[in-house]
């Protein structure tokens, strides 16, 4: 598919980011043609971050990346599943997943 | 936590509806505070369409409600991650996931 598509109707789009061995969902980021390209290009999750209004790639700083092992695109092409392999825990604080904290359960 | 703090920097923050069962990833909406009250108070997954500009609960017309399990926030209160028991195939194509078309593989 023409992946510049994609951002024809929102320049930014939502992309979880999914652990493709134990399917855990580690993040959810959004994502702009450029992020999208970076992360084809390098193999590696990128992001475009809202409040700093730049490209950014998941663990930079921490070492702790997200290698990609597959993109998927939903129904209606505006938002991607990454399949990935991360590097190390995904959260800042040090947990596996950034949706550690459970607002409701049933 | 307090619910309305999520909506003070986003009017709109996406949720990922994930497979309790199988881990599977689903779909991925967005969510106002109306969407997540309703959600918590039918315990069936709501989003806020942003084409219709109006609340929509997943299956109404389909019956292939989302049965809330859990509901966890993401680190920086941005996201959400509704944990679901499905009523029937997610995506309205008849396929199980609405992200069904990869754009990459590895």
């Amino acid at each position: 598919m023409n992946i510049s598509k994609l951002f024809d109707k929102y320049d930014l789009i939502p992309a979880v980011a999914q652990d493709a061995d134990t399917e855990q969902v580690l993040m959810l980021g959004f994502v702009n043609r450029l992020a999208l390209e970076k992360t084809l290009e390098t193999k590696t999750a990128h992001f475009w971050s809202r409040t700093r209004d730049k490209l950014w790639q998941k663990g930079e700083t921490s070492g702790n990346v997200l290698n990609i092992v597959s993109i998927a695109v939903d129904c209606y092409e505006n938002s991607l599943l990454y399949r990935v392999k991360p590097a190390g825990p995904t959260c800042h604080t040090g947990e596996v997943s950034c949706f550690f904290k459970e607002i409701y359960h049933g």
